[in-house]
């Protein structure tokens, strides 16, 4: 069994990855830190996991934790994931982090958009974007994994198929994105409380979300060209799940069936991609609780326009499980291990 | 007290629009209709109704039911309202219509859109459609309203003040809307069984949505120009509301003072429209059980792009209480009787 | 207009109170204030109230605030509404309280509930348990109003009709009881967030419930005799109402013909009172946002044993409009004045 | 491999059946029967299965669906098992049936319950009652295993650590039990539809639920008495889980230690029994998705009483997850195969 420790562990995904991890065959976790419930067991904060997943959790000490664990997950908050991303990587541990610190080709974008300084612009280089759909060779090889985050995930798989080929209108591109709950983390906001979330449903940053710099700068890698998109997410009423839904123009005369093709074949040998039609339409339900991305062309005859349905779990595919699919690829093992099947449509 | 009577009466926009009436101080509801439930009280059907609203149910008899009130508010399924509307209007009733039945202005969009033949085409010359805030004249004056779909009531007052004053590009409108579950009416259905709607989202009739051709001939007579929009519907977890988030291209140079001066100028006079700005942006939770329509324009200076939030109760303004709105404007009554405060935030 | 302030008028059940005052035929809300949230409007905390209510918010000055209302309602937290209800009474200000500061005949019960000390016993003894169905006389003289606790509004009104025949026996009653989220009131709490409530359900405070004492003191009163109770609260994923099921041994041979005309004859005059039957059982959906109290009493002829089942708002009649009631009862205006009809089904 | 078949693979407990089959590391899937959906993919009617269980789904031909698998389960409506089960044994397969046909020890109770006459006495007799914890070694020998069902399986777990002991008053027990959704099953019905279940929670069948006979059954033969309950059933708005609070008099002086004595003693050596402390309480969120029944003990000094909580998840413990615990132990294999873990928490 291959060691593996978790830092933040006590957030939701943080929770999330070592709730997966805990029932993965070749991972053992060692080592599971919370910087809010260091001492207590990790079952005394997810009652669900009494019996499953009762270590004590350590204290946030990235240099400490180094000894115990041949790998780690780091569910720290963004600028808080620099230096123990580094401090790990440091202690030659390989790491996978689900902050943003890692995840921008320079330092300039980081810090207009996270609004901090980027203290490791070297290791910046280092690390190699999680998203294993596009870079699973560069993921083989690398010891610090950025993992994307749950919107930048859940748009620019849908979007790459048509993105890779030229297939879109410049500046055409509007992502409406809709989001669970859980995206917002586990803290005390009344924001966040039932009584004021449930029946409820709102935008949100309507035109300044910080993942729109790193959706575009995924797809503008992709495209070769710079790309810039209209990104509005919204706060709906559910846990876990998300759904985006894309519009853009064709640069090209396309119809429905060429777009099932390009969809099909540009991801054919992608367990995790379903690629579904407009009579089986993506749904946060569908996904919920997995690793699958199900994403959705549709043509608009009509208009000449497209249409892109994408949904992912944000925790799974958006998070968690994502991660671990990651590390999987790290350790050379059967990508789907421990991420297989793990969704209740209940 | 004027004399009311309720066509479809235990239906979600019926019984809504009969919980309305009966606390309004000058309508009497003296007749209510229901196909699968005549003979039973109307409490039976909704509980919350005991010693409130105890009305024994009629049969749907058009006919006979125009003896029994002054005016109509008709809450039955598109095409099934033809007829019933012509014999309440034959009998010399007022009669606000809920159907689709009267809401466009010639036949042939109608009977493409529903797939049904239009059998009163000399009626429907008489309808007017009940948008208040943009056709009050008239509706004073009609004795047929054909009061608006909730999607369309959403969108054509978004759009209204730039349409109107030709300020967007032509075909760049994209309407990405979202409703709650009580759209889909009171029915057995699987899809909308609890355990299949909770923790769920999934946008429905992508391309194809009826309300598209309604929001299309408003926006064109508002325009003057023909025009066209995407529009694609969502299914969320919550009971009642509805927000649409509607994207465009300006065709001249704006800013946001200039979008919030026109929205603030052309809904001046009106009490259930609230322009709001992007830090108190709408929500399902602030119109949910009123009759007000939250708008919010937003410019994008980013992208040179116009976003429009728009916020109503699908059952409320997008149905009973906007046929509430549009009695009272019948009567001579103020407007706002019956409807100036009804929402629950929890 | 009578002018009413509110204290503590951003909390759920102050916000409640001052949404239903502001469309009530007799009262003008003249003040409205909130410690966390003074100088703002009313509107800008609750965005559905923008345009209804937008009165600026006070600071929580009670003797300041006497100056500018007629009658108050004490919308404070526990402790915090002794001295504040003996400002507006020594203004000469007639006072519904919300808390429990002024509802135990002794100070010694009041304390060993809540542990802190009462300052004002003499006021105590001037307060009157505001339960309107057993108390309306009482109230109609007093100047200080103790409006009741949601559980024990809830399981009082149920248990009454039996308990002030001495028709239960002693020790044998049990009150499982149902609340949803708003009874844990608005503020930032992990366990009330949204991801850990939503799909939830739990007991809290098994044994130990303050409202116990409460719900003791008045079931002896009217009994004559002491009479203690069971009392198990639990927390559902909902945000208002609250349900009681009740379980007892009957101290005398009865049937269901018996309870029907108990009840039926012990609540005959009482509009808020309805008398369910076994097959139209009481819900949380029939009254929330109402001011009803729906009791259902049922003989379990097998077992010989009673089951009683009684369900309220318990932001309503457990606390806002149960406080209007009572301000109705005070002004000697219809007492459903502004409460008659304010529920929504969906 | 071991080849399984499942029969109402589409109704709730048969999908949660096959999604727990589908990873499990010794079984493998043959044959999905579906009165409704024959003929189509398995995840054509589970959206969440596709890639996943692909599978098409059988017409419900007991005897023809018997040559394609070793064993099955059987989660198929009251009274249609009795001949399939009967069929299947007839072929020698082993199976575990999730309807109440093959629960009780004699013909009498289950026709007076159920309304059906038994066809097959002799085979009721060859029936284990399939609850692990009290019955494994008869489940280890027979072909034919009764699934508990959810109530009984949650009440009989919580109580029979002191029904078998004799310390429990004969006739005080009081079972007030509370249901996710799911309970309902999957069909069409406007009871169950998300605008009439959302927000609302309500008793049902009061004093006559079927279950109530199952569990008297259940813990007179544990007693060695006759034990009548009472049983008072709630529907929840959450979609899976369940809670009973049970409520008793000891027979025999008894404290808060003698109750965890007792409780960790006699599920000592129970994996998925978790015995939970007051301040640990169980709750629903900690047992959904899983095979885990968490217990909880308390006793009432004030009062004398003892209150038990006990948490499960209905299509978990309560149907599938213990319906796979069972053939894991009819085959020998680790009981936790496969079911281990499981649970989301949010």
């Amino acid at each position: 069994m291959i060691k593996v420790g978790i830092l933040g562990a006590t957030g939701y995904a943080g929770a999330e990855t070592a709730r997966i991890l805990s029932s993965h065959p070749d991972f053992e976790i060692t080592a599971a830190a919370s910087r809010s419930f260091s001492g207590k067991a990790f079952s005394d904060v997810y009652a669900n996991m009494k019996g499953v997943l009762d270590i004590t959790l350590d204290p946030p000490d990235s240099a400490g934790l180094a000894l115990k664990a041949d790998c780690f997950i780091c569910a720290l908050p963004h600028a808080a994931s620099q230096s123990a991303v580094a401090d790990l990587h440091k202690a030659g541990k390989k790491v996978v982090d689900l902050s943003a610190d890692y995840r921008y080709s320079s330092t300039d974008v980081y810090e207009s958009t996270y609004g901090v300084s980027h203290e490791y612009p070297n290791l910046l280089k280092k690390a190699v974007y999680g998203l294993p759909e596009l870079y699973r060779k560069e993921i083989t090889s690398s010891k610090i994994i950025a993992n994307p985050g749950c919107y930048p995930t859940c748009s620019i798989l849908a979007l790459a198929p048509l993105v890779s080929k030229g297939l879109l209108e410049a500046d055409t591109i509007v992502i409406n994105a809709v989001s669970g709950v859980s995206g917002a983390g586990r803290k005390a906001n009344i924001n966040y409380q039932f009584c004021e979330t449930d029946g409820n449903f709102t935008p949100y940053k309507v035109t300044g979300h910080r993942h729109t710099t790193e959706i575009e700068e995924q797809l503008s890698v992709i495209s070769g060209d710079k790309i810039n998109v209209g990104f509005t997410p919204h706060l709906a009423p559910f846990k876990r799940g998300m759904v985006a839904t894309i519009y853009a123009k064709p640069s090209a005369v396309l119809s429905q069936d060429a777009l099932d093709n390009i969809y099909n074949e540009y991801y054919r040998d992608e367990y995790f991609i379903r690629v579904r039609s407009a009579s089986d339409i993506p749904s946060v339900k569908a996904v919920a609780g997995t690793n699958f991305a199900d994403i959705c062309p549709i043509y608009d005859y009509r208009l000449g326009r497209i249409i892109l349905i994408s949904a992912i779990d944000n925790l799974g595919k958006g998070a968690a499980s994502q991660a671990v699919q990651n590390l999987n690829i790290m350790y050379g093992l059967d990508e789907k291990a421990g991420i297989g099947s793990m969704g209740l449509y209940i």
